[in-house]
C-alpha cells in the first residue's frame, strides 16, 4: 500500500494506492495553514487516517509538487505556492510518519503515472505533455525517468518557442507555456479580440464551447494552439526520440478542437526521420485518480 | 584494438585505436566509388591493412556516419552522401571482415568519443553539439547515450528555432542549424551586407577574421550567433538538464569572438532553476583524433 499525495496551488489530493489502483482518496486545502511544519502536519495526519482505516499498512509516500527537486526531496521556490523558501518537504513528512517519502516534480508523477497504469504502459521512450495552467512534462528514455544532473530536467513548457515572444512567469520571454497553456489559449483569444463575455468564466472550456457555437475568434485560438503546441512537441522530439507522446490535462480532452488537427500538424512538424513514427494521444487515466497514482509511482521510480 | 571509422561528406577517415588513443590512421575518399559495395570494399581493405601491421588482433570496428540509425546499422538517405538509398553498412562491412561492426550517428560517435576520453569524461549528464556545415547532437542521459526509440534522437540542429525562419535543406524552417553552423553564420553575414571578398573563402574563419580586423558586419554576426546558440542551448536544457554541455568543431575554437559572450548569454537564456548548473566548455580531444576515436567509441556504448 502506497500513500499518493498531489499537492496543487489550492487543493491537496491524498490517496491510498495498491496494484495500480486509488483505494480511498480525500483531500486538503493547500493554503491557510500557518506554516509549512503545519502543513506537513495535515498531510501527515490524513496519511495516518487513511492508512489506519485499511488492513495493511502504509510502506511508501510518493508526492508531486510544483517545483520540486527529486534528488533533494525540497520544493525549490514554488511561485504558485505558499511557501516562497525552500521546503524539504519529503524528510517532513517522513520525519513524521517513519515511513520512506519521495518527493518529485508533479509533471514527472503524472508522467510516471501515465507510463505505469495508464496510455504509456509498456513505452521504452515516451514523453508526457501536462497541458494545464501551465506546462509540464516527464521525459522517460530508455526505461528510465529522465531527472537530469540536478533533478530538475522536463521543462518542455519553459523552452523558448518564440524569440523575444509572450512574457512568461517565469522572466523570460517566448516560452511554450506562454501559447498553448491554459493561460496561454486564454490570452490568444484576448489578443485576436474575443468576447469578453466569454472570457468572465476561467479556463479553456469557454473558448472551446464558443468555438463549438461558431465563434470564429474561439476556433481560430484552437488553430494557432495547435500549431504552436505541434512545433513544441516536434522539438522535444528531436531530443529524445520518442515512439509515443501522452497529453494530459483538460486542454487535450477536446478531441475534436486540439487532437483531431494536432495530429496532422504534428506529422507536418516533425523531422522527416521521425515522421510516422512517433504517436500522438491523450491521457488514458481517470481524472481524479492520475495526480494521486503518479504521485504513487514516484516511490517506485 | 578497434577500428575507428569516421565518413564525411568527401573523406572518410580510418584509424586504429587503443586506450583511448589513435594508433594509426588514414584516409580514403568517401566519393568516387563505383556504387555502396564497392565503398564497403575499400573501408575493409584499409581495416584489413592497418590491422595487418600491428600485433594485435582488431576486434571490433565502429563507424559513425551522417543520417545512420544505430539501432539498424543503416545509412538512412544521407542527403550529404553518395547513396541516396539505404545503406546497411555495418552489416556490409562485418560481411567482409567478420569483425563485429557498429554504425552510429557521427553526432553520436563524436559525443561518445568527448563522453569517454574528452572534455565530457566522468559526466553522467552530458550534452556535446558540433557545429560544422551543420549542427549535429549527442545526449547522454544517466550515463547512456540517447538514441531514441528509433535510433535517431539527438538532432537538437533540427529543433526549431525561429517559427517560419530561415529555409532548411531538410525541408522545413527555421531549424537551429539554419543560423548557427558555418552555413548559418555565412548567411547571416550575407543578410547584413557583408564584404563579398569575405564570402569568397570557405567556412568561417574569414568572418572571423574580419571580425578580429575590425568589419563591424562579422562582429554582428558573432553577436547574432551566441543569441540564437545560447537559446538553442538553453532549450535542449530544458529537456535533459545536463551538468556540462561540450562544444565541437570549427566556430567553437573561437574563444574570443563565440566563447566567452556565449557563456554570458547562455546563462542569461537558462530558465533560473538551471542557472549556474550548466557549465559550457569546449572539446577537449584533438581535431585529427576525434572523429576516430568517436566513432571506435560506438563499439563499447
Amino acid at each position: 500500500m502506497i500513500a499518493g499525495v498531489d499537492i496543487g496551488g489550492t487543493t491537496t489530493k491524498i490517496g491510498l494506492v495498491q496494484d495500480g489502483k486509488v483505494l480511498v482518496q480525500t483531500r486538503i486545502p493547500t493554503t491557510g495553514h500557518a506554516d509549512d511544519n503545519a502543513f506537513a502536519d495535515a498531510i501527515a495526519a490524513e496519511v495516518a487516517r487513511l492508512s489506519s482505516n485499511n488492513q495493511q499498512p502504509t510502506t511508501g509516500i510518493g508526492i508531486g509538487a510544483p517545483n520540486a527537486n527529486q534528488h533533494t526531496g525540497i520544493i525549490e521556490m514554488a511561485p504558485n505556492l505558499p511557501w516562497k523558501h525552500d521546503v524539504p518537504l519529503a524528510r517532513m513528512v517522513q520525519d513524521r510518519l517513519g515511513i520512506t517519502t519521495v518527493l518529485g516534480n508533479d509533471a514527472n508523477a503524472a508522467a510516471l503515472g501515465e507510463w505505469k497504469y495508464g496510455a504509456g504502459k509498456g513505452y521504452k521512450d515516451l514523453l508526457i505533455v501536462t497541458l494545464g495552467t501551465g506546462v509540464g512534462s516527464g521525459f522517460i528514455v530508455n526505461g528510465q525517468l529522465v531527472l537530469g544532473s540536478h533533478g530538475n530536467a522536463g521543462e518542455l513548457g519553459h523552452m523558448t518557442l518564440v524569440i523575444d515572444g509572450r512574457q512568461c512567469t517565469c522572466g523570460r520571454k517566448g516560452c511554450v507555456e506562454t501559447y498553448v497553456s491554459i493561460r496561454g489559449m486564454r490570452q490568444t483569444y484576448l489578443e485576436m479580440n474575443g468576447s469578453a463575455e466569454v472570457l468572465k468564466r476561467d479556463g479553456v472550456l469557454p473558448i472551446a464551447e464558443a468555438a463549438r457555437a461558431g465563434d470564429v475568434v474561439a476556433l481560430n485560438t484552437f488553430e494557432r494552439t495547435v500549431e504552436w503546441l505541434a512545433v513544441a512537441l516536434a522539438n522535444a522530439v528531436t531530443v529524445t526520440g520518442p515512439q509515443r507522446i501522452v497529453l494530459f490535462g483538460g486542454i487535450a480532452r477536446n478531441g475534436d478542437l486540439l487532437m483531431a488537427p494536432l495530429r496532422d500538424a504534428f506529422q507536418r512538424a516533425l523531422l522527416n526521420i521521425y515522421m510516422g513514427r512517433v504517436d500522438l494521444t491523450v491521457s488514458a487515466l481517470p481524472d481524479d485518480d492520475a495526480a494521486i497514482l503518479g504521485a504513487a509511482a514516484l516511490t517506485e521510480a
